[in-house]
């Protein structure tokens, strides 16, 4: 135990350190190669932020959204909430022998990618369903941590908070410093990102935007609880990333970042808005230090969002050419 | 049109220098008398800053909720939000030849007060989602804009932003000024709220928990757009408060201050955390300067939450005895 709380507690340390040591005077995206990306985001933020130009911005609507898997941390072999599913899958399979002959389940048991694949946002509904449901979100909340500071991502090895993008980091960070609110907008559970999201990103609890579950209020032992029920109350992707933004935040953002076509609503909601607007798309194109895929991608595709990138004059980080950096050192 | 700009501009610039221009050195809550409630009040938010002290809780575990109607605002003759739907109703009437035999809409339009209050809430909703629907949320904060600068309360013939409480504004400015993170958590529709917060309370849009209408992402003219539908998606009433509080929030406030029995289950989720808690309830007992009502009102009922406010140390704030004024002069 003790071991895992040095661990974790280095993670934090490293995480809080790299976003918040950063001196003002230096550059403030180190990690990012100078280049048409690195420009813009600095342009952007000078032009919103400059009282006497005409592209001034007050603080309250300098709100920017990030997508989170694929966005500021990596979204294969598979979503890293799925890898939290599998894992559970296996802890709760002694107390359901059905799950050997029950589709998805028995693929995670057996080890069987294919057919896990298979089975689509369907299966992974289901995995999610049964591994997040019938519990309170205070034990929910406590399961995550476990996981979050335990788990080893299968190709590096690393504590998956380790693994959140380094010039991500930067940008939320410079961000920040310059009056914007960063929110994170997400298809994945909204429970399964807040115990982590403030140490690792600097967003707090009600800065995440994700998908929930349907919860129901119960007393228990003479206290409130809100219990898990196995039914999805919203999917925030695709075209409910623009509602679940207009639910949550209230106003149209000015920035918005994401890397799929899960974002392309998202993407063209903000920047569709008046004044002044960017959108960005991180396009992985780095086999070497993470992945590359785009179009061909079950997981993460991005097809339409990439091609209409140039006449919607979004940006193109290519995460090869732009990052210098992909992960903390 | 003039007038309402500048009737509107004069109640922003009140609210603002109200809310403001306290100075740092002086009784932070002039509106209070001294007793129980004030002592409350000021001993609570003393114990959670003082950094020595076993009951200190970091800023970002500041979190104070607060429910509106009736509590930061009246919500008699009817909750103002009704009182708008009512306007709209008579707006469009002409649009509506069938609404003058079909309750509720009848009894609007031939001023039945007693039709309508037997309409109950299922009249309410009707009314709602009749007049707030079937067009963009673009649309309806334009309306809802318009109305809170324009309309007039039929009691004390000023817009309704001049009837904030004068003690809940310096309480909010207080809490903030010590590191609080002040959200409304209303029953009411939240993008009936977010237009006009801002600038009476000084809450940000995004700090607004409320009911919400299910919404449609649409490209009208190739620009998107989301769409009210004429569907309730949640209720931010009753066991729906901790729900919308733990969805939007993500963590349990440490105080909470509401008026009636639609707050109950918020007071009971709120003040059973671990560590300092403070539920507060507003008991309207004023006749002459507002309302005196509890147990027997239809509107913001009061029993339940009353009975076991003292059992569960809940601060009953009687207006008449522990408020010096109770709207901005």
């Amino acid at each position: 135990m003790k071991q895992w709380i040095t661990a974790w507690a280095a993670v934090c340390i490293i995480a809080l350190s790299s976003v918040f040591a950063r001196p003002e005077t230096d550059d403030p995206l180190p990690s990012w190669n100078p280049g048409s990306a690195k420009s813009a985001l600095i342009g952007f933020v000078q032009r919103v932020t400059d009282r006497q130009g005409p592209d001034y911005v007050p603080p309250k609507d300098r709100i920017a959204v990030f997508d989170n898997d694929g966005t500021l941390w990596p979204e294969k072999p598979a979503y890293f909430q799925l890898l939290f599913a599998i894992d559970r899958v296996r802890q709760l399979a002694p107390d359901h022998p059905e799950w050997k002959s029950r589709q998805p389940f028995q693929a995670v048991l057996e080890n069987d990618w294919n057919a896990l694949a298979k089975a689509g946002e369907k299966g992974l509904i289901e995995l999610v369903l049964a591994t997040h449901s019938r519990m309170t979100t205070d034990e929910f909340d406590a399961l995550v941590r476990k996981w979050i500071r335990t788990a080893r991502h299968p190709r590096f090895h690393r504590p998956y908070p380790a693994l959140a993008y380094q010039p991500m980091l930067e940008l939320l960070a410079y961000l920040r410093h310059n009056g914007f609110k960063t929110f994170i907008v997400s298809g994945g559970g909204i429970e399964f990102l807040r115990p982590w999201v403030e140490q690792v990103y600097g967003v707090p609890a009600e800065r995440v935007v994700g998908s929930t579950a349907a919860l129901r209020y119960e007393v228990r032992d003479g206290r409130p609880v809100l219990v898990r029920l196995p039914r999805i109350d919203f999917i925030n992707d695709k075209a409910g990333k623009p509602i679940g933004i207009h639910r949550h935040i209230g106003r149209r953002p000015i920035l918005a970042f994401g890397n799929s076509d899960g974002d392309y609503e998202m993407l063209r909601y903000v920047t569709s808005g008046r004044g002044p607007r960017l959108g960005l798309i991180l396009h992985h194109t780095d086999a070497r230090r993470e992945w590359a895929y785009d179009r061909e991608s079950p997981v993460g595709r991005l097809d339409r969002a990439l091609a209409e990138a140039p006449s919607r004059r979004w940006i193109v980080v290519d995460m090869k050419k732009d990052w210098r950096t992909v992960f903390r050192p």
